[in-house]
């Protein structure tokens, strides 16, 4: 039979009504003769509600505590999932993360899988059942509650579906899928119906939360097939799977924003070994997240270096250099927060070239300035002033072709 | 080192605050030099709002997945508690139901425990911790999450204190202890000092809800002290305790009156073997609790058969013995909402006569007529008309003396 895993996010479940239609769509799947293992998160507030409790109780929750705090929101959905099936007459179990098997280590509030025992749920899908799973949780070697930090349910099912040898995992959310740009800043952005494992990192690191992060690194490492698909609407969504010669053609799959970020520049900085150590040091000492780094070559002995932290970090960053300036003997640092990112990503750009000259000829063509830049092997990112942030956008969408691609169109046919 | 058991009820954990007050109150028990364990409830008004959540997806929610649905609540309050606790620096560790190895039947909302494995709560205390358990719950041999039956967490508290061989249960609950009668009835109530587990199970079955009947039980069979304090304010508490000497000098320690009571009169019912079992099988194959039966010795071959339920039930049971009545050959069945039963309760009954002669000629000297009568070793039990029914109770602890019993408040000095 084939086995699918079902995951649905916090506003797929978000009220009692939307529980009833997630029921109906599971029960139509189970209809068709599909094993079904569902994975799902806290109805939506219920976790921000949960978070606030811990906070009103103490401004520094113990991590242990308030993993068990937060893990109770999918236990609830779960349940109440359960009950809605099992009201239509299908017979389904809830799981939570314990009765599955998901061990992680101990790292409170954002703990790594380690092993998943799937013995219990593997028992509940023999029997006929449907196996509904609280998302986001696990526990550690204790046999405590841990959690799998925000967006944790994503990496809940794909796990299970890698563990269980699932013909598919299906991510149903509140969009219909993965597009080649933010449809509100670019109407005529289009839906990817494939996008390889590298690339849905790409995306997803840079701002286009649709998954966790860590649930695609899992995917790719257990070769799993992630659909992601919408809730509300009917659609074929966007696979995500690993890279095929069909995916190899498309050089730009697609163009990403992040407005949330802020750019340091150090000036004066004397170039001699050991410095840059010295601020970044300082800096992850804090347990700040610096993305882009970049080394302006100077003219004589004095060089500058810029990098980007999320905006909420950067006042606590500038602060943090400037206790260091007189230690490394440079000028001055400044902040600019008014700065975005902008991105193309494609696994094709491995093979073709060109692509970043195509990228920049473009921006200059509609005048926005490149302050930084930073490239991987399928994705280019440049960092601008904010005020061209959608500009930008529109404009690289539009340079790729990414609205009108008729190879994948004619593949669709 | 001394180990005590406090349960916190719904009512004590209500708010924050609340629980803030209450982590003061564990940790001033801490700094005493105690060993403890914290039993809590769910936050009041917590319970209600997960039970309305799973009767809103369904009329008759599967009771595997109601179970789970409702222990959230407890893991909510004691996760909240120990981020309290830690966070007034007092080493803390919630527990669930299934960390501390709560065993029970899987007979779900209103499982009975089978088997305490303590282990992972030893450790936790010999760690110098202090345990905060989730009350209500625990787990059956498939490890599916169980509930207790309202005010389950009572008895969570009783049977860690039995299987830890703690010196001392403590209940903290909205009131200071249990009254000789409803101070709300009798101004001249008197807590009492001691209690023995069969008074205070008829007590608790009567209708004085302070304990939960099942926890009573519990520490009758293992002999567990279980102390009822309030909360909210200072105060002695009453004990309840096996019986001793002390105990039995006291002949009547309380009244209690049950308002929640209907009585059915089958008339001219054929004095012949088997007309009872039909009647009350009937009435009992719809799990109609059936209280006091009282058969009137008729002068013919016909007698009356009167009998008592839950008020909720009456019309109910009514519908019921009408259909049995002509396979039965009885003329009739009426049904009696506004009555009322008073009780005396007391140890002291078993080695003293005449108590019931008291009994009768007070209600009498009032004019309140006895419309049935029931009695126990230690409690005889009178249906009335409901509008006595405050009077009566008024009437009795006069008689009895019981707001001014000099052998107790001597022995308190």
């Amino acid at each position: 039979m084939r086995l699918v895993v079902k995951k649905f996010g916090g506003t797929s479940v978000g009220t009692l009504d939307r529980i009833r239609e997630v029921a109906k769509k599971v029960a139509a799947a189970r209809d068709g003769g599909e094993g079904i293992v569902v994975v799902v998160s806290a109805m939506a507030g219920e976790t921000d509600r949960l978070v606030q409790l811990g906070y009103q109780v103490s401004d520094n929750p113990n991590e242990r505590e308030f993993d068990l705090l937060l893990s109770t929101g999918e236990m609830v959905s779960s349940a109440l999932l359960a009950i809605a099936l099992n009201a239509m007459g299908y017979a389904a179990e809830s799981l939570t993360g314990r009765q599955v098997g998901i061990l992680t280590d101990s790292v409170h509030t954002k703990a790594r899988i380690r092993k998943i025992n799937g013995e219990r749920i593997l028992q509940t899908l023999e029997q006929g059942k449907i196996a509904v799973v609280a998302g986001f949780q696990g526990i550690d070697e204790r046999e405590d509650m841990t959690t799998l930090g925000r967006g944790g349910s994503d990496t809940t099912a794909v796990a299970l579906a890698a563990a269980l040898g699932a013909d598919l995992c299906e991510i149903y959310t509140d969009v219909d899928g993965i597009y080649t740009a933010d449809p509100n800043v670019v109407p005529e952005a289009r839906r990817l119906r494939k996008i390889s494992y590298d690339e849905m990192l790409e995306m997803a690191s840079l701002g286009a939360k649709v998954l966790q992060t860590r649930s695609v690194e899992v995917a790719k490492i257990y070769n799993v097939s992630v659909l992601v698909k919408s809730t509300f609407q009917e659609g074929e969504g966007t696979l995500v799977t690993h890279e095929d010669a069909e995916l190899e053609k498309v050089v730009v799959s697609g163009v990403t924003l992040d407005k949330n970020q802020a750019r340091l520049t150090v000036a004066g900085v004397p170039d001699r070994p050991g410095v840059a150590a010295k601020i970044f040091g300082k800096v992850s000492d804090a347990h700040i997240i610096v993305d882009m780094i970049v080394q302006n070559v100077g003219e004589q002995e004095l060089t500058d270096i810029s990098f980007t932290v999320a905006r909420s970090d950067a006042k606590k960053a500038l602060t943090l250099v400037q206790e260091v300036l007189p230690e490394i003997g440079a000028h001055d640092v400044k902040l600019d927060a008014k700065i975005a990112k902008v991105s193309i990503i494609g696994a094709g750009m491995r093979s073709h070239s060109g692509i970043a000259t195509t990228m920049f000829a473009a921006l200059a063509r509609e005048n926005v300035n490149i302050l930084m830049i930073s490239t991987s092997e399928i994705k280019i990112s440049c960092v601008i002033d904010e005020k061209y942030a959608e500009l930008a956008v529109r404009t690289l969408h539009e340079a790729f072709d990414l609205g009108n691609r008729r190879d994948e169109e004619a593949a669709e046919r």
